[in-house]
This record gives C-alpha cells, structure tokens and sequence, in this order.
C-alpha cells in the first residue's frame, strides 16, 4: 500500500519533497536516490536516516530501484532525459518544472507517453494545488462572476542576484502564471506582447525590470501580468479575474494584523519558500494517491509542461521582438482531454 | 438670510470654529466676540479679518452683540452661565461640550429652555456628525442586524499629560462615547460597572490606564468600552454593534494604503484633531441651517448634554467604587421627544 | 469680500454647484444665471432662493452681470464660445470638463489666456481635490515609494445606457483618468494603445466593453487603465501607483462594514454621484477662495484641459487603429509653468 | 519507526483523526481500534481498509493490542477511565478534550502522572495549532506589543440545536479560548465574571444567549470573551490582544475576496469543522513525531486539561451567581514547567 519512491536530483527541492515524503504526508516512501554528486545524494540518506538505496544515475535507479515512481528533482536540462528513461521504464514520474527546457523536449515526452497510452507524468506547477488559487478555480467554474473577461497579476519579489536575466523573468517566474492561468480559466493562449515600463534602479543593469506580459487567449480574455524582481517590499503574489457579473481575487497569506507605530498591517512575506509551502504538500500527497492506487496523476500533464513551455519562448520571443508573438499549440492530443477520475 | 453669531470664548476651538464658520461653511458670518482674555478675542477679528464687534463678557454681547445665536467655546466650568444668559435673552445656542460641568447644571438649563418653551441649545458632541456613525445608525435603524444586543467600542489615544486624571477618561474622553451610543441604539443607560485591566508601564504613576467601562441600557444592550489613553500606536476610535442577525462596524478612516518594507498597511491617524474634521464642519453647519431658518436646532439637545453628565458622574463614581452604578435620569420631558423636522 | 458668480448652464450639475455654493460653501453667491432654457434658469433662481438675475445668454451675463467670475456649466459644445467670452471680460471662470469639445477648441482658449496674460481659468477635473488622490500625490512627491514606474487603474460603472457609444469610454469615462494620472506623477503622455477584451454580454450590441488602454508617459511609465461600463456590481474607481520601494493604492470609499448571512463586506457604490461629493465642494471652494482673493485659480488649468483633448482624440484614434498613437503637445506655454502661490 | 496507534471511540471525530493518519500525515498507523458500539469500530476498519484488530473495550486493547499510543475519542465522559488505564498499561495518549468532566477527574489523571513519573498526555486542545494563534503567540513572546494587558475575543457559531443548554457555552464553546489564551500570554486565571446582554431572538427559550464572560488573570490581564451561538452570520473565532506598544490581531480564515452585486467582501464559514482543519492536523502529526521518537508530547497537557475544567467550572458558577467567582488551581507541579525539548 505504500507508494516506494525514487528521486533522481538530491539538491534543495529534492531535499525538501523527501523531507515532506517522510516526516509530513502519507503513504510513500523514499526507496532509492540518485544525484551526479554521489555524495550529496548518501548525504540525504544519512541525514534522514532514510531506507533507501543509492544509485549511479538515473537509468540504473529504474531499471534496479525497487522503486514505483519516481520524482525529478535535478537541474532542469537534466529532466527531459530523466523523465523519457521513466516513462520507458513504465513508472510514474512526479517531474519538478520545468518538464524539459526546450518546446521539442516537451513534446517529445508527450509523444513518449501517448505512445505508452496512459498518463504516466505530473509537472511540479504547485499553485494548482494553493487553497486560494483552488477557490479561485472553484468560483470561476460555478460562473460566480459570469464569463471571466480580463485576469490581472503580478509577480514580485523583493530582489533577485546579479545572474538572473531579463529572459528568466519568463522562464523562472512567470512560468508559474503561464501555467495555472490558462488552467483556470480553462482557455488555450493565442498571443504574447511584453512591455517594459521604466525600469527600476534597484534592477541590475542587464536587466529590464519591470516587465508587463500581455496574453490573449483564444476566449478572447486579456492578462495582463507585472513582473517585478526588485520590488524590494516584498514576495508578492496578486491574481484578479474580472467577469461579467463581478470580480474575484486572490486572497493574500493568512497572517495576524497589527496596529503599532501609526500603521495598522500586515507582514508581506520576504521569501518565496514560504508561500506556497501547502501547496507543495498537497501536489505530492496527490501525487502519491492517485498513482499509488494505480490512477493516472491528476495534477499538470506532460500536455501542460508543453503549453508552458511554447508559451514561454513565445513570451521571450515577444520580449525581444517588442511586437506580438503568437502562441501555437497544435491540437491537444485526446490523452490529455479532461476527464473524470472514473475514466482515467 | 445670513446667520449673525457671536462667539464666547475665542480659544483653540472657538477659534477653529470661526475659521470654519468664515472659511468653510455657508450662511453665517461672526458678527461679535468675547473671551476673559480681550486680548486673545481681538487678535482673533483681526486675524481672520472680521467684521465683529469685540465685547468685554457674555451678557455685553448678548444684550448689545448684534447676534441671532451664540456659540459657547469657553472653559467647561464657564458654559453653564453664558447658556443660561443666551436662553434668557433668547438667543440659539451652539455649546460646546459639556453643556455644564455638573448634572445639575444641565438640569438648570433643561428647566430654563423648558420655561422658554423651544429647544435653542445644540450641544456640541459632533460624533452624531461623522459619516461612520451616521451609517452605524442608519444600519441600525433599517434594522440591517436585527435588534441590536451588544456594542464593542475602544476609544484610544497616543498619549496623554501629566495633568490627566483618572477621571478625565470619562469627563473627557469617554464623554464622546456616552453621547454617541444612546443616541445610536435609541436607548437610554441603567447602570455602568468599571474594571482595570493591567496598567500600562506608559502611563503617569497617578493613571489607571487603560480602564473598561461596561455600561447596561434598560434595552439589555451591554456595551464594553475600552479607554486607553497611552495606547502609543495612534488616535484609534472603535465601534462594532453586533446584533442579532448580523454585525455593522465604525469604519477606519479612509487612508491610502500601502505595501513597503514587508508590510502591508495603511496609516494610523496620531492627532484627535484629524479624526472628525468633516464631522465638525457638519454640525455647525446643520447648526446654522437649522436657525438660520427659525427651525430648532436638530443636533443633541440639552437634554442629551444632561444624559452625559448624569451618566459621567455614575461612570465617575463606579470608578471608585468597583461596583456597579445606576444611572437615574429621571423622566424626559415632552420638550425632548423625537419629532419630526415638520414638527419642531 | 464675497464673490459674485454668474452660472452659465443650470442643468444637472449647474443646479448642484449652485446648490453648494448657497448651501454648503462659504465666501460666494448667486448674483446671475443663464441658461438656453430661460425657464430652467428662473427655476432655479426661485427654488434655491437666490438674489440673481437672470439674463438671455453668456454675453449679456458677463457685459450687464454684477458677476466676478463664472460658471460654464452648459452642454460641452457650448463650453468654448462662453469661455472665450468671460475671458475677453477678464473675468474667472470655472468650466465644467470639457474645456472644449476638440484640442484645437482647448488650444484657442489657451492662446487668449495667454494674451490676456494671467490664468483665468479652471477646469473642472474634481478628483485632484478628491482625499484619496491628494494622499496618493503626496505618497509620491515625497517619494515614499521612489520613483512611480507603473499605475494600475480602473474605472468602471455598473451600467450604461444604449446612447453611450465606444469613443464616449475616452471621452466620458477616461477623461477623467487622463486628467488626474499625468497630474499624479508630474509627468506628460508619450503614446498610446487600445486592447479590447473579450466582451461583456452586458454590453450593448454596437458597444465595445470593456477596454484596456495602455499608456505611456515621457518619464517612461505604463499605465494600465481598464474602462468597463457595465461591469454589474458597482461604480468603482481603483488606482495603484507602483513605484521602486513600494506601491500606494487610492483608498475605498469609506464605509461601515459588516458580517451577516456568511459574508464580512462593505457596500460598492452604485452611483457615481456618490463618489466625489467631497471633491466638489473642495474644487469649487478653492476657486472661490483663491479668485476671490485675487489669486489665479490653482485647479487645473487650460493647459490640462488642452492636455486632456489631445490625449482624448490620440485614445480614440488608438481605439479605431489598433496601435501605438503618439501624443502631441507642443511646448508647455510659460504662463502654465508650475509655481508657487506667491508667483501667482 | 512507525508509531502503532490504538483508537478509543470511533465516532465522528475518532473516524476523521484516523483518516488523518492514514492520509494525510506521516509515520503513524493504526493497529487497533475499539467502540462500545462494536459494529462502528469494524465498520472503519473496513471503510479505512485499515490493518487493524477490533477490541471489545479500552482495557482489552491496551493490554493485547500492538499499540505504542491511544487516542481517546470517546464520549467525554469515558476519557477519565481510557486515559488512567492507558497510564497505567505506560502507553501515550492523545485525549480528545474534554481531559475528564471534572476537575477531579482531570485531578486523578495529573496525579497518575506525576506517578507514572513522565508525561504521556496530550490534551485534544487544537487551537494552539493554528497558525493563527501560532503566529499571535510568537508576536507576544517577542514582545511585539510590550506587556499585553487585554484580550478581547469572541467565538460565535450560526446556530445551536435545541439541546445546546447555557453552561455548554462555557463547556463546549468556550472551553478552547479558555484553553488557548492562558497559553498565549503565558499566565494563570484568576476570577471569573459571566455578564448577559440582551437576549437574541433566535436563542431557544431556554439558552442565555449571547453572553459575556470576563476573565482576570494573577497577572492583571483582563480577558472579554462574547460566546454568540446564534449570531446567524457565520462561524466566526476572533481575538485581539492590547498590549502596552499596540496590537495583534488574528487572522481571518483566507478566503478570496469578491465584487458582486454592490458588496466588496468574502466568505465568512458557515461550518465550525472548516475552521481548525490545518490545525487537527498539525497536532496529531506534531503529537506522532514526538512520541514517535520517544519524546514526551509537546502539545496542551493533562495540567493544561485541569486547568480548562476547573477554569470552566468557576465559569459555570459565575453564570448562575452573576458575581466574581475565583479560579483556584493550586501549585503547578513539576512535571508541568516548561522546559525546552532537550529536557523533555
Ligand atoms: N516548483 C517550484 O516552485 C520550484 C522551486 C524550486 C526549484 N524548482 C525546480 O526544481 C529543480 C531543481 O531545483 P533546485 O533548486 O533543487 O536545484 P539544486 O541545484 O539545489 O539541485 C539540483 C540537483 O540536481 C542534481 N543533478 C543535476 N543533474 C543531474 C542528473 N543528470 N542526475 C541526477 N542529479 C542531477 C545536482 O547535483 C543537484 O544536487 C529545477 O528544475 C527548478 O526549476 C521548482
Ligand atoms: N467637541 C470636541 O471634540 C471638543 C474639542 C476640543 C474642545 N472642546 C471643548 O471646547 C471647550 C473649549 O476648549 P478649548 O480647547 O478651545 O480651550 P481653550 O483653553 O483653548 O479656550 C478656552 C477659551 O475660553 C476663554 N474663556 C474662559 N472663560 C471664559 C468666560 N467666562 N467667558 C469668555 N471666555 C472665557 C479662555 O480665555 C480661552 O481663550 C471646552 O469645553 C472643551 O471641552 C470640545
Ligand atoms: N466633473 C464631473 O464629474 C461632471 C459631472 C457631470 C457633468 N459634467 C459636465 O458638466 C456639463 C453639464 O452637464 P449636465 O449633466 O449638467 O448637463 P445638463 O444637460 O443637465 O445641463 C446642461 C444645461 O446647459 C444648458 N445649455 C446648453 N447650451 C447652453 C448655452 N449655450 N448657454 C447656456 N446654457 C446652455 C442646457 O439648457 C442645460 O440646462 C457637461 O459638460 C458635463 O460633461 C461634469
Ligand atoms: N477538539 C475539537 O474541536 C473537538 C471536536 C469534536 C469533538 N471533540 C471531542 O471528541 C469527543 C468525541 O466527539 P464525537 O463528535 O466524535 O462524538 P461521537 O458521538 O460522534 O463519537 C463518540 C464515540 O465514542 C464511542 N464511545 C462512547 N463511550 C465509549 C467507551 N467507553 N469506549 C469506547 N467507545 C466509546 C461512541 O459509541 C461513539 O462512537 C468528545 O469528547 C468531543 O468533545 C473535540
């Protein structure tokens, strides 16, 4: 009944979902790991006092592993190959995102996996999984406010390093709205124009900062999402969905309100880690549920991974480009149609 | 068309008031000033460039002051005896809060505007005023919650003299209270019972600081009343009516709101003179509009300045006994019923 | 020391300001109105009471009126005949928005100001006197939040009629965004571009709802106004200024909340009317107080409402393109420079 | 080092915490299970698919059952009984509150205890579970607000059935703020002091309803809690601490924020269970990880649970005299100081 689990990528996030595997959630557990850096990886076994054995790499691990699934938690030029190997190996594969970090590498995975005939892989795009994002969902669905027409955003973090450059605001940040957007609306991107405002002097000076990303989908709805690296107050999320009848908006994290000092307040959060902390739980114990009783994975497809990552080099593409970049899918393949539990 | 109005006593807030009343508001103009200091009354028809006569006391003004109405702004202790001279001669008066300094005091004026025959006096408790209680009060009246049961109000200030008394949170603090919540639930008080919760190390050695007042109406509605006089954050005024379909709550001051430095807030006011600005505006103006037009003042009436200092001296005395007080008013008088504008 | 005010105009908001100045506001009057409706104009004299006269037309008021200044409160294509004319009378005037209804109407009242040599003329854009905006202008003149890179606002109304047409988003709706926001950050408009949304099936059939536009300021700011007219549940102004060290946001109209039947809230306005009461009075007073003192009128001049035509017809033209139109001011005149009350 | 748990009562809650351990929290399972109602504890056993023995009572399954820990879930009244025998047999417990019915029932078990020489207890307290409450503790013990010198809190649920009689709002209701609160300022009650406000109309006509209970503690804070259990409007747990720099409030439950139909708001919860799911979670997983490793439990203790029983007898009392009533516990044992989990 318990889901063995294998983790190729030992690093900090690999750390933190074996760290919540086995002190946090139920029903699995960690069997095998596996990193380029052999040390690491028995470190992490030492260090939980884990059961677990280490392999060399990926391939040994699934082919020798007594492992049913396995979590792709390496640099993300290294996962295309992992997550092929897995669905190979006919093992589920929880794949931290990106999916693969080229539009062909996704779809290449997509391909594998129709070719398999049964949807063996979860993307790690956790806000799916955020309570606020989930009520947002829910009130969308029940047409609370009629048609959804516009969707606001943004995306701030307090500072970035010097390393991070202008692309990764696509990539690294904004892939996070590009995936649970068009999922919430349930509506395919058609195009991507990006602005930039004036730029702040706290951003590095290879970097534009901030950004604005206008998406239209192909339901008509205008996004319009800030991107902003060196907000400095804070790491903040924001989400708005105007509808025909109304208007819905992401709550902000629970925290205690304070009057003191002439202002009456919150905390804003200064650290990304600590926002979407459920959230991460929850994927992986969805995760370990479905597949451990022998479902398909509910969560973000290879199908998703994909969208996520043609939207992207469009975006970046826009970004360059200055005009509008339009967004091209192909026809989602019938693997990856909405369905009920009862069907997958 | 144009209201005459002399003004007895031209400290800080008689002077405000003729600010106002020139400056700012519609349908009066000062015509005559006193104060026991000659000086501080002429400086002031020169600073504001008025045509007024300038009048050695009270009753000089009353009887020779080309005046319609008055309004008292001198020291408490002193309010009592230029009322008495305006209702003798006649004249609309705007008090200042308290009408007089003892229950006996409004008594006397109560019994003089009663042998005058028509309500003159308009005491200045501006909270009725302010558009948050006046839209507590309008919930209330609609009976938007149902029958109102309880009520939860703070009153708080940054900080407080040497000279402030442990008294003075009633007579001058609290006072603002005692008005504003009969006249909002439309009920009158019974009894009042006060505790001291721990003392603020930031109140003066001779201060209890902060005090809760818990006053019961013949209705059966409880109110607690926190006085907190040396709260350091900021002038903070609080009411929640809770009843019993629903809860109505004074709003905040409307106040930009921002996010920096990992906070998310909005300001705090720290001077009472900021808090009911607007609400001062509009009971001189109410004043001047109601008299101007040969109408009875529609603000609190004498009456209501008795109920404050009847109920001030049992919340006084509960102070110091540590039991509870009764509040005797005795019978209204007809001159005090509610009417209708049309009747007055 | 009172001022005389003709009123050219006294329908809707002619009556109002009327009304505030007999009722609500200090240091003018009434002393000659005129209207195309002769009728409406004697109504209005008997109604409110006034001591005026009532004359044919603009001319005749501004040659035979015992006025000081004047009010153009007429239908918008009447603004700039009667505007031209009170300054060729060398009188003040206070013009409702629009100045005039076409940039070139707007410039050559502008041209006579400038050969008059003193500014005459106010506009009548009230949100700069709104409490909410005059927070925000000061949060950034005092660069609370560093430099403004970004603003986010929006303007929406719960419902339009079948005569409001897709132009009248810019010149009915907008223009009152595109008066305070350049205002806000000391900065002039570059370009502009329209997005359309999906439309709202509340929309009317020839009627584009809602809209985005996008604009941009010399300085290098984005501003993100989102226009929808029948957005259902209220008339809700929002504006967020994004700046390098935080953000500040206009607040919500004050108002009591409450918590019944599974919902803490507080009420939206439904009618715009309701929320710039105070900016009204604000803007008018301080016409009254500055002219009647000599002083030129320190609202917003011919210049913004010049400012506000041209950028009006490059939105429009934007709404009609598709793409980025510039915005063309030519040279801010002397006479417009910014300067302190006493260079007045 | 999985923890092997016993299950005394498998009713609504019993059921919901072994769904817990079985799905959503880590290194515990179930391994035996009894109810005096014999059907019910197979029939989880079945539902669950759970690898767990079914015994005929408390006794049985704690000398043959494979078990390391109990949960007592049973009606209140059977916990005295399951938890002194599970002392006895050395085994940990985690006992739903109430602790015992009486004071000296929760007296017979802390001495068991300190007999048994280590503390094997923990009390079903939640609250302190939630990151709410969590949070507020912390901003206290750091002194964020100085000394805190008042709490004013409230805890109101839509609707109580008709069996719901005046005391259960000090036994059932109120028995977790006085729980938590004592917790979170780190002090001791000292009196009691039960006040009704008016009654609301849709109380049954036997049930006091609202009520206000006033707790002083040795320290000098003065606790007012309303206990509203037909507000109509929702659940609604608040708590607000004054202290001497300012104050902390809890947060509300996070939920969206909407605009529709003229209201600006969120949802407040209509169910109690909604409430403190994140925190019954927490307390198990937190209660497994301790004894699990052979800790002591860190969570409320059984003085924690004579405190709360004899706290909410004096309550009880006060109800029915009107007076102060004091709350007498005694000296706190050794085994019950603080200690750091290195001591433990
Ligand atoms: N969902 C999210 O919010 C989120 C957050 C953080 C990271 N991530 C993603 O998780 C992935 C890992 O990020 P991280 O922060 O843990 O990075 P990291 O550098 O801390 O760890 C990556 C680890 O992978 C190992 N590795 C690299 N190539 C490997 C290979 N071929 N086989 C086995 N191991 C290999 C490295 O030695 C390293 O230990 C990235 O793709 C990142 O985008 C997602
Ligand atoms: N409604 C409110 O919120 C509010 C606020 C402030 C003050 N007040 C009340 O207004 C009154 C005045 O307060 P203030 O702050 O202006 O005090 P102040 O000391 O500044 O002014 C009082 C003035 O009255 C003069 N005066 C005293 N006795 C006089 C007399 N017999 N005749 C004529 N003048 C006399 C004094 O010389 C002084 O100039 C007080 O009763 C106070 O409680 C009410
Ligand atoms: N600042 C704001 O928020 C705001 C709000 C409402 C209206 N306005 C502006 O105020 C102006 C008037 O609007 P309204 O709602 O009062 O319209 P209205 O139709 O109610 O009144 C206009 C009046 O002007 C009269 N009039 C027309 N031509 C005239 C002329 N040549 N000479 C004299 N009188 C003439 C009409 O007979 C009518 O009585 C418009 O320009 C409008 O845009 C501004
Ligand atoms: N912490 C909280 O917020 C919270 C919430 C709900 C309930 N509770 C507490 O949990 C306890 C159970 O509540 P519930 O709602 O599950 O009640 P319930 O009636 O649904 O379940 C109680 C179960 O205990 C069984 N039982 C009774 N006596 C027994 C005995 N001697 N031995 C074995 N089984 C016995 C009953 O047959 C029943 O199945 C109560 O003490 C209640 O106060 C706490």
């Amino acid at each position: 009944m318990t889901l063995n689990i294998g983790v190729i990528g030992t690093g900090a996030i690999g750390r933190e979902h074996i760290r919540r595997i086995t002190c946090n959630l139920s029903g699995g557990r960690i069997t095998a790991v596996t990193d380029v850096n052999q040390e690491a990886a028995k470190a992490v076994v030492e260090n939980f006092g884990l059961e677990a054995a280490v392999f060399p790499d990926d391939k040994t691990l699934l082919a020798e592993g007594n492992v049913d699934a396995v979590l792709v938690t390496s640099w993300g030029p290294a996962h295309e190959q992992s997550v092929l190997a897995a669905i190979e190996a006919g093992k589920y594969v929880f794949c931290e995102k990106p999916l693969a970090t080229t539009a062909e590498g996704c779809r290449r995975i997509v391909d594998a996996e129709i070719k398999h005939g049964k949807r063996l892989v979860q993307v790690g795009f956790m806000r799916r999984y955020d309570s606020g994002y989930m009520q947002l969902k829910r009130a969308i669905d029940e047409r609370f406010i009629g048609e959804p027409l516009m969707i606001r955003c943004a995306h701030r973090n307090p500072e970035v390093g010097e390393g991070y450059t202008t692309d990764m605001a696509i990539t690294d940040t904004l892939i996070h709205e590009i995936d649970v957007l068009h999922w919430l609306v349930n509506d395919d991107y058609k195009s991507v124009q990006v602005t930039y405002p004036k730029k702040s002097r706290n951003a590095s000076s290879h970097l534009r900062d901030p950004q604005v990303v206008t998406l239209e989908t192909h339901g008509g709805i205008l996004i319009t999402a800030e991107i902003f690296v060196n907000c400095r107050y804070g790491y903040d999320i924001q989400c708005e969905v105007i509808g025909e009848e109304g208007i819905v908006k992401l709550p902000e994290p629970s925290s205690i309100t304070f009057r003191k000092e002439a202002v009456q307040g919150t905390s804003v959060l200064m650290d990304w880690k600590d926002r979407f902390i459920d959230a991460y739980d929850r994927e992986i114990q969805d995760f370990i549920n479905a597949v451990g009783s022998g479902k398909e994975p509910q969560g973000p497809t290879s199908w998703d991974g994909y969208i996520a990552a043609v939207t992207a080099d469009a975006c970046v593409k826009a970004q360059e480009s200055g005009g509008r970049e339009e967004i091209e899918l192909g026809e989602k393949p019938a693997l990856y149609e909405e369905r009920t539990l009862s069907q997958a």
